[in-house]
């Protein structure tokens, strides 16, 4: 039984952590941490765990979250990296779903959430923890950098076509919507209900931190430099992510059913991926509270621009889910273990 | 492994049956039944279960059920009591998550729901499907009459009062809302989002159908006649059904303290009912998706109108999930298993 | 034209003050108050008013404030008291939509908001701002106390029943649901989206601050003490409350359509009071962004418990609407007087 | 004051062109048809229309229509083409909501609606009813083909860059969402709220019938051909409509603020078109239930991509709402006659 630590446990990927690890057969929760909510039982907080947990969050620290086999950091960026380099240090491995460790260059990291990296030597040594592009770099990993949930949908979406050098990887568009649980359990005015119910809205539209992640895994796919125009929309629901992805193919002559057959044997050993049949329309609903990826491809008009429909639970296989693949690949667990539950539908 | 089948898959109850089907470590659907849809893989329908099950919707037919261990009937009433005579004397048992054997007085059935019962032979044998107050008589019987969705919010939180003659049996009134899965997945304008999105109301005011359901079953808790007044409304919400109820409190010197040891003592041993501490306020969100009912009592102003709060989700407690809990007690399982999951929060 | 001043223009019942007076005939914003936003555009905060005003949120200063016709204090409560005395006496007249001057007794106002009354010789003085039941003393009054949302939707339901004495004023039950923006435009977890979208519960069932402001004008209606048991609801929705009441009867005789006959003749002359056909079940969006109270009468099952149902947008009848309601009283201007637009449906 | 007749009264258009008519000081509804309601009073059906009118439905009869200044068809398209040519030859004037009129070829409109076009020859009379770019031909029209809701938004937020040429018109991408009651009033399971509340989707991803038009009037604006990718996707919300426009700008020299200035000027005198600050964000509850068109530019990284956001509500810019602006425009009366109502946020 692997013994979990997670740091930062008032917040919506902290719960669905302890909701998903609660059914886990393999891992169980051993400390939870919070500052502000320090001696409070856990389902005082979330009521929805009563019955299921005895835990209290308590102060981090980082001698008792050493004696942990793994932690998670479902913390706001700059957490993680004031802990990480001890707890590695003890020789406790590290499941990271904040931004710390995502983006490789310290100088871009910095320009895009304006503080200087406390460790940028473990940048090279963390891995994206994307199972798809990074599986085998994730099972010796000892510090896991959880892709965010834009990149995940985005990344899924654009992969294959970009690792076959079938469309202009400068002209990348992703038109992005996401549920507000993305935007965390914090006290804020423009996230109330009253603000948001029955209204649609981009935002980070000149600049989400969530761009240099994208371009950089792109990157590495495309084996050459992307441009990526992202629009992040926020919807009035509280999970899902929908990202609708357009790109110009290269050669008009290759037909979407061999785009179709590409993206199907591309991820048939994925799990957490389901390319669905031509034609299909994925809903957010039909991977609620799951940790599927759903993907569906058009070509409107059989013209050249190629339309990709991706859908993701943003806190699950957006964050907390994929944080729970990652360390069972890390664990030599199997991969789906804790994660078979089916979408909440309807 | 139980071989279970469904009749009348199409439904949201149906497709709730295979969510929590498909993650139960006992039983698996073997046949899944609809006219409309017959042929059509069932994840099509609802995708959210691709990759899970292979099945096809196809029409009833008795012989192939019977060869079931268990049936359930997901339909609209009036088409289990078409089936079961059959299906029983074959020797399958069968759960019926419809209304046709919840009103033992055949008479009163047809007041209520405008047919003459067809075999109201069965009603005396059908036993009600509430574990909480029938938990032995299920575990024999060959007909379960699974409990109404708010008949089950209701009766649960009204319960103890009556079993101990703490309140007037006269004057019961249940303030309850349900989300709109509750009405089904028909083709209705009322039920549109554009409907109901934003908006509430009551409805069936003077009269719904799960009344005389309910007064029977408080009727024998109390050991004697209740009159209830009922009022549903309708939530802009998807699942979740919310009771709040009101009854007048015969000794005005018995204390709240002593409500909430008799409320914890009465269901210190059933794994679905969760007393909550005093002045809770239990959310619909926290049994999303769970087989929970959570309940919380209030004495306002400390004058002698007792207010229970009880909240289920609809399609789980309120019916698929408790379809399975009868059925695992019917057939020596667990009472709990296939039934942990968490609820879905946020 | 009137010339209005608005304390407090930076919450939801300032918001839909200038909404309204946007198109109202004879008045128009001269000044609107915000310490927090002074220098703010005001269509800056919200963009729905862009191209029809140019005002700016300034301090609140009780000279310029004087200058105005009336003053609208759309505060909190316990801003309101600190003022109102100086307006008073330079001559300007004052709705007050906060709670300082609706209860006559500074003790029991003490008592809910747990703070002393800074000027309890105005609670004679001012005039409880609903129309329907102190219309002529509003037309006269230099301060009007505008009756609460809930107040509003319970009142209006209920009075019939007790200025006839035909139901038992000391068991009478409120069960109300609002939508969140009743809440108030505050940095608050609880209201986020995230936490209440899809979900429903109960809040305040021990004591609502709206309980002795209802108690108070029960009373005057039913010419002594009244008893209310009082359960306010959140609704996961931005508008609307909708209140479920329920009375008993002390003359069984006495039939519904005599009672549908005594509601309609009680409002006959009042502009904004609906009372629906017998049968009816009134939904919030038939008055969204309208200050019209539908109602509607049922006696389930002829037993002795009468239901009322009573819906208000919260925002309007039940604040803004109902200021200027009061304000055209207080100035001889048609009651009805920019509060024609009918309600936003779907 | 003009008479007005609808045709298809039982839809959301119908029911928003009569919550506008209600307030508009120069027009009233003179009949109202529904074969299917014939007789019903208006106001059973919408109730939020209780108190400010007394119509009944009636079968549409062309002779009694032909007594009215102005017939609205707000039906389902194949409806106004049957009728339309006897109302112009008894001297009424039309404004068609729905799409029988607005595409210029009829051989295209054939391809798109799979129906013959019965009156090809008044495509050519048909004066399209934007009026932001066919205003003068509109004040003269006896029939207007009114745009669509998605063509709407769309066509505002391309137009300048396509007229000043400063955008690639082969590489246009539109990635718009709309709530769900521009799906109309129609009982079908997919517009359930239990099957959209909570989840997002596209739609018609491979061919939406709001393509011809837009592309044709975009080709217009261009004066040449363009290629457009139109993706549509369906909100969890009842009104409005957000698109996010990517276009190529061909030369990288021409910068933000001449954007701007363009724009600007462009709507400087289009009362219903309000273009932004820079960097805004437009939310679609800022033009709910009021006819206005909201538009900002963004340029993300000062890349080559421009994306330009564009939010109307479906019901009333983009179909009632822009109706009886062109009723305005078509009877000399000032253009915002009726439709000077501040948008309901919250």
């Amino acid at each position: 039984m692997l013994k979990v630590g997670i740091v930062g446990g008032t917040g919506y990927t902290g719960a669905e952590l302890l909701r998903l690890i609660a059914t886990h057969p393999e891992a169980e929760v051993a400390m939870i941490t919070s500052r502000a909510e320090d001696g409070l039982p856990v389902d005082e907080l979330f009521p929805s765990l009563r019955g299921t947990t005895n835990l209290r969050f308590s102060v981090p620290e980082v001698d008792k979250l050493a004696s942990c086999d793994v932690v998670f950091f479902a913390t706001p960026h700059n957490v993680a990296m004031k802990l990480v380099p001890e707890l590695l240090a003890a020789g406790t491995r590290v499941v990271d779903l904040s931004a710390d460790f995502r983006i490789r260059d310290a100088k871009l990291w910095s320009e895009w959430y304006h503080e200087e990296h406390l460790c940028p030597d473990l940048l090279a040594e963390a891995v994206y923890g994307l199972p798809e592009t990074h599986k085998e770099a994730i099972t010796t990993a000892r510090l896991v950098a959880c892709a965010g949930c834009y990149p995940t949908a985005v990344e899924l979406g654009f992969l294959p076509l970009l690792e076959e050098k079938l469309v202009n990887p400068q002209q990348l568009i992703a038109s992005a919507a996401s549920g507000v649980s993305g935007a965390g359990r914090q006290a804020k005015i423009d996230n109330l209900l009253a603000e948001l119910d029955g209204s649609f809205k981009a935002y980070g539209v000149s600049g989400h931190r969530h761009l240099p992640e994208i371009e950089q895994e792109l990157a590495l796919a495309a084996g050459g430099p992307v441009g990526l125009t992202f629009t992040p929309h926020l919807l009035p629901q509280v999970r899902g992510i929908h990202a609708t992805l357009y790109s110009q193919i290269l050669d008009s002559a290759v037909g979407l059913d061999e785009l179709q057959f590409l993206f199907e044997k591309r991820f048939a050993n994925e799990p957490f991926v389901d390319v669905m049949p031509l034609g299909s329309l994925p809903q957010t609903r039909t991977v609620r509270g799951s940790n599927m990826c759903r993907i569906a491809l058009h070509r409107p008009q059989n013209r050249d621009t190629i339309v990709v429909l991706s859908v993701i639970d943003n806190l699950v296989k957006g964050a907390s889910g994929q944080a729970i693949q990652n360390m069972n690949l890390m664990f030599g667990l199997p991969e789906t273990m804790g994660l078979e539950a089916v979408a909440l539908l309807p």
